[in-house]
């Protein structure tokens, strides 16, 4: 995201408002603080305005739905496709949230653990796409790939990927949900998702991972009795565990839902000694703490 | 360049070493420290490991040379290709530029203004891409589309390219060099380079136009007699014109150059609101100001 904006407005805790960044496609003028405020989380100043990179519409799209025996294939798959191909949307999804999802948009797509790959550009370029897609696919055994070939079947398509946090909401009624936010290198990532889902089993969780194979980027929801103090700490114990194999892979704890307050103590893990420099640069903008207090730096 | 970078080992001014980022392709783990220290000009910290996005070699490359009955028509084609086409090189050349590196290389384009362009990819994508570039070219009136088809005449067609800051020098012997850095957003391109062009001739400067056309950024180049006060004031108040301009058009003064001394009152003039904060950032991480003094903030 944080390459996409190219220039902020900000009002800054004190009042003043400033302009960060320009339309410029780059610029070297001075320290970059567009970059500083974006995935602040709110603790530096609020945004009131953004300018963002913008991209042509293509000539052309296709998305596909690909089915694989094992979670395992899917994500070798996936991992394929994110080093040699640019999809313009890459998504996992194991088969719960697939379960999930037939259950709650009707849809009857084979319970597996399949991708969501989308491909857009020229005519000629989405084609051979396409056929490198479809060799990938053959390589790891998928047992189905199927075309999303009118607007109306894409978008059926994406619902059902877009739509997982309603979809899992509403299969595990009364339940809380959770979820985890690690990204790894992408050619780390199906020994990741192993590990997730060994974990997975292992403290009998009932949950769902589906992720942003492009970006190295899963999340794992996971169904909590809300009222239950042991489901929380059980899940807390779980995602440690993540975050702690995502950093021995050269990952992050946070691909892209921040830190907030639930992820302080993991921060401190990936970064603790350039956390006194991120509360300077708090203190430096936020002099009285009154930014959303508490989040990100203590 | 900042989005290209994942991760950095900086040595602080203090001699601590810090590792910011890591191998993952996104993170939202605290504040942005690796894009903080990517273009501060070695003010925060020196740079000792840097860890760069990697893409995949392309199956494909063409390189071209398409040449312009006028400046304002090589600066419109490029904009046109740049909004709607992924070329992974988009340069222009004005005539000047072209007759310095014919007589450096013993190369003999014709002198015009010219696009140098590559497309990479797939053989299918890279076509399909050469087609409308060979359309943009005709509707801006180009003379002459040549590819450059074997692997010694692309590194040719591109040595003239890198090769300018030598050619001009050879061209103007005993003479120095400064140069601009502006950059725009890819639709104000062609204005930002015809004022630059009307204030070369009305100020009678000897120098050549190069522009990362693809980004919006352009460099002027000046032969200026070094031991002439004259000719660097001069200079400057051709500089400060075209960064008056710049920032008029939503751009920034510094594309990739940076800061260092010459631009600290252009980046007053595009971010003076910011510069307390900037040099907060300094004081934060070089308290005894020990790290490239006076740069980029006094």
């Amino acid at each position: 995201m944080r390459a996409q904006v190219l220039a902020l407005q900000v009002v800054l805790p004190s009042g003043k408002v400033i302009t960060t960044g320009s339309r410029a496609p780059k610029t070297s003028a001075g320290y970059d603080l567009t970059g500083l405020f974006v995935g602040s989380e709110g603790t530096l100043g609020v945004i009131t305005e953004l300018t963002v990179r913008l991209y042509g519409i293509p000539e052309h799209a296709v998305a596909l739905r690909i089915v694989f025996p094992t979670l395992g294939a899917a994500c070798s798959a996936g991992a394929a496709a994110a080093a040699g191909l640019a999809a313009t949307r890459l998504e996992l999804l194991d088969e719960p949230a697939v379960i999930a999802a037939n259950d709650h948009f009707g849809t009857s797509y084979p319970p597996g653990p399949c991708l969501l790959v989308e491909f857009a550009g020229s005519t000629e370029s989405v084609r051979s796409d396409l056929e490198l897609m479809h060799q990938i696919a053959e390589e790891n055994e998928a047992s189905e790939l199927c075309h999303a070939l009118s607007e109306e079947d894409r978008v059926r398509l994406w619902e059902v990927r877009h739509g997982q946090a309603e979809a899992v909401r509403a299969a595990w009624t009364g339940m809380g949900v959770r979820s985890t936010d690690v990204c790894v290198p992408i050619s780390e990532l199906p020994g990741a998702v192993e590990v997730a889902s060994t974990e997975i089993a292992q403290l009998e969780l009932t949950a769902t991972i589906v992720g942003h194979v492009g970006d190295g980027n899963f999340h794992v929801a996971v169904a909590i009795d809300p009222t239950d103090p042991a489901a929380h700490s059980n899940f807390e114990r779980f995602s440690d565990r993540l975050v702690e194999d995502a950093l021995t892979r050269g990952g992050t704890c946070s691909g892209e839902h921040g830190i907030g307050l639930g992820k302080i103590a993991a921060l401190e893990r990936e970064h603790g000694d350039q956390i006194a420099y991120m509360r300077g640069i708090k203190r430096l903008f936020d002099p009285n703490n009154i930014m959303n207090p508490g989040k990100i730096v203590a």
